[in-house]
Order: C-alpha cells, then structure tokens, then sequence
C-alpha cells in the first residue's frame, strides 16, 4: 500500500513552518531562511543544487534525514503558496513556481488551489497540475500519478495541518529549528492529541535542530 | 554575581506550558501530568518525594538535567497560578500551596500576586512571601533573600515569559514534551528573536523530551 509522507518539514520553537509576509523575494517571509540553514550543509542538498556529481556536503543525523525525502516518492501535493506568491485567480501562465527550469521533484506534482489552470511541464519528470480538492480526493488523485509509490505532502503548514485533521499521514519528519518566529503560520494548530495517534521519536542534532519522526500506529 | 535561572520548565510541542483549566485537583488542567512524565523516573524527583535515603530512579540526561534545580539557587520567584488556583482577593488564609507541609523548595519563595497576603512558614526553609511587584523589582527583592545564591523563575509560562520579555533571565532549560495540547497558556507568545539573545543548545533523551538550554550571550 502507498503511504502518505512528510519530509524535512521546519518549524521554530513556536510551532511556526513560515513567516509572514509571503512576496516573490521572501517564500518563507521574516523568517528568511533561518528555518533551512540546517540543510543547506547536508550532501542532499548539495547535490540537488548541482545535478552532476558529488559535491560533498555533511553525511550525519541531518543528511540522514534529508535524504529520505525522495525515496520510493511517486507524487507530491502541496499547497499553493509553496507554489507561489499570488492570491486569487492567476493573472497570467508566466509564474512556473520558486524552482526554475529544472524542479527538484521529478515525479507529478498537485498544486492545491481553488484556481486551476493548465498542467505544466518542467524537465526531468516534474508536472505541475493544479486541482481543486479536498485532501481525501486530491489524495486519490495523486496516488494515480504516483504509480504505486508513496505520496509526499510537501506544506505549507496549513496543507499539512489539513492532512494530520483529516488522519491521511502515515509518516511525517519534522524538525524543530530553536529559533522564535513569532508570527506567520503554525502547523500545530486544532491537532490536540495528535501524538495519540502516532509513535514519535526525537534526536537532537549537532547543528542544533531536532529531529522529530512521526510513524503511524 | 548571582544568576536568574529556569530549570524542568516543560512545554509541549506546540508551547503551551500548562493546559486549562486549572482547578485545585488539575494544577496543569487538561495537560494533567503528561508534561512531567519525563521527570517522576529520575533519581532527582524520586528523592524529593521521601526525604529518608536514596530511593534509587533514573541517573541519565533526564536526571542530569533535573539535578541543577536545586544547586546555587537562594530562591524562588513563581506566578500566583503556581502557587494555587485561587483568583482575585484570598478568602481567607488556609491555601498554603500545593505541596504539604513541606515543599521541596528549601527558601524562599515569592508569590507574585495583586493580592499581597501575610507571609507563610513552612518546613524545611521554605518561607512564602507574597508581593505585588514587576519583574525587575521582585528580582531585587529575592536577591535580598537569596542571600547572594542564584533566583529561580519557577513559572507557570506568563511569569517566564515576562521575566524573558524584560531581559532578566541567565539561563533556562526548558523541556520539549512531544504532546499538542492545544489550549492553555503559551511560553513563547511576544517573544520574536529570543534566540538572539542565548547560546542555545539541544539534545534529546531516550524518554522522549528533547532538553534545550539557552545561556545568555
């Protein structure tokens, strides 16, 4: 059966995944990148930044990690301020996401957004396809695109938050970065008693965050 | 120069320090003893639970943590809620706390309350006094009292968190509980960029917590 994952999901001391205010130069608003610094280092994202080769990077807990996020992942959904910065219905096709030309996912990927719009081609297998759905179905519709793999849930908040109150997370790594932010979006909220639900282990980490894994009882 | 000091302040994952509502029989309302847990198995609280002898209990990072409670400290400083569940004016004088007749702090401790009330000798040390005073000028008062010791910030959260709002606190260990409670009353609320401010440190115990420290800078 395909499992529904989170992976490499930050959040601050408060509970918060981003900042506020999201704009085309701040993803993450005043949170900047304070909530990633822990995985700039790692040789998972070293090696996402430039395709070709090694380029070395840390191999400890936090590549540990890292590097689960793609493994045995057929489909992505994620919420559409991951996607972009716009509200409201696209003003035009040119926004193509944060990524570029070549997106690190490379499997289907559903936007979640009450403005669909024509799918997107990138390369080296990353579609971007929007739908207006709930999780139950846009998870239905992902597991297609996934081909028998696992289905990543790749946030915001707010998307993560709707999956965890609807129960379709088998799996889900957060890590506690120990800064306060204060203000933006909080994934833990209306989630009273969620650990009932899951077996949860914690490790700290050298660069200072904590890892968290949820794993579904 | 005597230090200011939180030592076993837990909170869960989403920050809350105590759930709601309190009452005389839930002092951590809905939260009940879940924040705690980590602490009943060490050989620091299984002392204080019986004076006589050593009872034996954990001697790991949990207890390790929880030993520094006690060393160098003079004395406390607590918020009203801390002390008991009563709320405005004292209908008379037969609340002396939560813990019998002889509490575990061994000085004295400082209510900080609207409602000043005649001071309480306990056992073994402890003395209650009550002031009606703002952060920094409790601080003068237990410092007097400690006697050139170190002053512990006893909580609940919104005492720790004015104490840290006005800059007043040395050192803090605060325990991450991997629990969402949801309601109750947060410790990090209005405190954006704390981190600025400390050396802070992670790590986390096979119980499940995670300990941070954070040291003034």
């Amino acid at each position: 059966m395909s499992r529904v994952r989170v992976h490499n999901f930050s959040i601050s001391l408060d509970g918060f995944g981003t900042g506020d205010v999201q704009t085309a130069e701040a993803p993450f608003g005043h949170a900047g990148s304070r909530l990633h610094e822990w995985f700039f280092p790692t040789r998972t994202f070293q090696g996402m930044a430039e395709s070709q080769g090694d380029l070395g990077g840390s191999t400890g807990v936090d590549d540990a990690f890292a590097r689960n996020w793609a493994t045995g992942i057929g489909a992505e959904i994620m919420g559409r301020n991951k996607f972009g910065p716009q509200r409201g219905p696209w003003e035009n096709d040119e926004w193509k996401g944060w990524w570029g030309d070549d997106p690190p996912f490379h499997t289907p990927v559903y936007v979640l957004t009450h403005h669909p719009r024509a799918s997107i081609e990138m390369q080296s297998g990353t579609t971007f396809h929007f739908i207006d759905a709930t999780p139950a179905k846009a998870l239905e519709v992902a597991r297609e695109g996934a081909g028998g793999l696992d289905v990543r849930i790749g946030g915001g908040p707010s998307t993560i938050r709707q999956f965890l109150h609807d129960d379709l997370i088998d799996y889900m790594h957060v890590v506690v970065v120990p800064i306060v932010l204060a203000r933006g979006e909080r994934l833990w909220d209306g989630l009273e008693g969620l650990e009932q639900r899951f077996d949860v282990e914690s490790v700290s980490s050298p660069s200072g965050v904590t890892h968290l894994t949820f794993a579904r009882r």
